[in-house]
């Protein structure tokens, strides 16, 4: 037994924290020498220490390259229109932008919406190098147009694209191009006319690397669209629930479940499928022996109990530090406007909890509401969770619609959205004018 | 407490087993009524029942359409030139056969390679919606074409395909497209002047529904390449491993990692990347806190060693029976062979064993060889695991470049890809006459 082997840290504990010293020597490589998001959460301890070691291009917004759709040929469908079809409708645009190991980020172009040409071989296809975002654009009531904290989406992107071995970029550069994007688009497909709507965009980055083997794509492409999304947020009775089957297990620790990657999703489609086909709306995801709730469907899960101990409201949600769930940020909306409109009345506890927990809650009279949270559902109030064999029903409020704080937290961001109030997370983006 | 939801099933069992569940039901609808995998391990106990429950479209090979491309616009390029570049080399041709969950499978098409049109929103750019095969055709030193057992890839991908909610087919009509693309290309690319080489095939099915809802696509793409893939079974001085880190786990009990979808591939890069850039050829994937050894990148792993209590040679490799690892054709291949060809000299076992009884074991001086085994790395002989700080030196024969049993194995093996040997595994191709 004799030390032999090339280029190795002599250390044993460095052989523990392969991924984490691989995400520290991508950064490194790709010469990100900004600083943008040292000590942000979303990054999970991704360091960006400032030591450029490379020239190879960053993305620059500034360098954008314009084609134009001719916007006579497409006219803007309505609302119900657009989401009723099998095909999602993006607007007249999309921006992308090419990468190579070699030369780094080529100039990023808008161009008329349309097909991406992939070689059959290309990396995304068979080994799922792939991440995105998801996020909206609202047309406020002050007519504004406004983004949601789109930093956190930029900089949790930047996380995902490490953590599956894609480029890196400087966050605050795919937050202008998303930004140009709405500017654009906005004022045609997002009109003056229909305040309250809004558009989802969805930034990705792929790898079109045309190479068969199981490697890091040495070629990407950053690409964002802007579409239809059907409101989510109010289903008719509420959203109902069934807990994970024994038989699958969404993420674990040491997994990926943090990161937006494709590898979170696909696998998880047989079983929503299955649960859909009996009733239900999504999969109350549990982890470990102890079935800890997780995360509903690819949403963040929330539930309002009295406490056993103290009998005081709390607002509970499971926590980050073992990077099962997604950072969301409509989660952490949650959990800082709760803390600070509702303290004193309102615990926000961020820790791990069981379904068992829940339905000993329930069984106590100790439940008051729950709801899921994501960009894609917003806050959507759950009445029901199926826990092998039994149900779980959640008190839905006065109305039955949605539980009294669940409505008041998804005023509270409305109004942060569509500009009814003034806030920092509220980004207002100066249209192109047509 | 009461029991509200629809179309569920009253069983509490019947929770816990969503993904068979929805396996089931998925072949139900397809309406395979030929019982193609009946039985077959393969499918990991999905069950084709035979009720054809539906009338939408088979893949049916007698119904290929074919568009040929003009044979003198590429030559063939020698193997060290195919394999230098960046981009792997295909032949002249590809099979596609489009699907539709209205009307199934289109009419399979042969046509000139190239490049894939998919929409922006496409499921497989964002949810990791794919599958994949690899298998090789073999220029015999007969002269013959053959494929290696090819109805086990086949019916592996129709267990891969439906994991990940896209659709099933018949295999054996697979199994006929494949031998169509060889038969068709194989005369120009791989010619009898090349004896002892071999094309890579790549069957995939991709998720080409256009609509960004986390959701089962409804449009799907099979398609079929050949290229040149390098050989990669002899590095010099044998392959190292590097064992997983602790923050990266590959599969886990109740994931996916027993099928052949991009979502195992993505997220292991970056480990992967790392193990080599300190010098390691690939890493030895580690499970649960008593680091059970499952596969070698991604390949399968085998261990020759003295048994502890009785000194016999044993051949070990993990088992499937909880779904982590591949069922790989060239492993079961091994252990068939082995089985078969030394009885009462070695003992072939499946079973779980951890990187400590492999310390041990090297410590006691039992350790006899190591090799990983897979389609791309064929039989690749093991050199060195590195795990926490020590190397494990692995036996590597007298010539120093494999362990006795490795070669003969492997020798074995090739003997019957390359018509050596008569034997019912290799499948020869009738081939096209140019």
């Amino acid at each position: 037994m004799t030390q032999t082997s090339a280029k190795r840290q002599p250390e044993g504990a460095q052989d523990a924290d392969l991924t984490s010293s691989g995400l520290e020597h991508k950064i490194a490589e790709q010469g990100m020498s900004n600083g943008h998001s040292k000590g942000h959460s979303f990054t999970n301890g991704v360091a960006t220490n400032g030591h450029s070691t490379s020239k190879i291009a960053e993305i620059d917004a500034s360098k954008l390259v314009v084609h134009l759709a001719d916007p006579t040929l497409r006219e803007v469908p309505d609302e119900a229109t657009a989401c009723s079809g099998l095909e999602t409708i993006c607007t007249d645009h999309m921006v992308t932008c090419a990468w190579t190991a070699a030369s780094g980020w080529a100039a990023p172009e808008v161009k008329p919406y349309g097909p991406l040409s992939l070689m059959p071989t290309a990396s995304v296809l068979h080994y799922a190098t792939e991440c995105f975002e998801g996020l909206k654009c609202y047309r406020g009531f002050d007519g504004k147009l406004r983004l949601f904290r789109p930093d956190l989406n930029a900089n949790r992107m930047l996380m995902s694209t490490l953590r599956i071995s894609l480029p890196g970029f400087n966050p605050k550069e795919l937050e202008k191009l998303i930004a140009t994007l709405v500017a654009l688009d906005g004022p045609k497909w997002l009109p003056r006319s229909r305040p309250g709507s809004y558009l989802y965009l969805r930034p990705a980055i792929i790898g079109t690397h045309p190479q068969l083997g199981v490697q890091a794509p040495r070629q990407a492409l950053l690409f964002i669209t802007a579409s239809f999304m059907p409101r989510m947020d109010a289903p008719v009775g509420g959203m109902k629930l069934h807990t994970s089957p024994e038989d699958m297990v969404r993420a674990w620790v040491g997994g990926f479940g943090y990161a937006k990657v494709g590898a979170n999703y696909g696998p998880s489609l047989l079983a929503t499928q299955e649960a859909k086909a009996r009733g239900f709306g999504q999969i109350l995801w549990l982890y470990g022996p102890q079935g800890e709730c997780t995360e509903a469907g690819a949403s963040n899960f929330f539930v309002v109990w009295k406490a056993k101990d103290t009998g005081k409201i709390q607002l509970v949600t499971a926590p980050l530090d073992d990077r099962l769930i997604l950072d969301g940020v409509t989660r952490r909306s949650i959990v800082e406007l709760a803390k600070d409109r509702l303290a004193g009345e309102v615990e926000v506890v961020e820790r791990k909890y069981t379904i068992d927990e829940v339905l000993e809650a329930d069984s106590e009279g100790r439940l008051v509401e729950a709801f899921a949270a994501g960009t894609a559902y917003f806050v959507c109030p759950v009445s029901l969770i199926h826990h092998r064999g039994k149900d779980v029903e959640i008190p839905m409020g006065k109305k039955g619609d949605s539980g009294e704080y669940t409505a008041q937290i998804k005023t509270w961001l409305m109004d942060i959205m569509y500009g009814r109030e003034q806030h920092k997370w509220g980004m207002v983006i100066d249209e192109d004018t047509p």
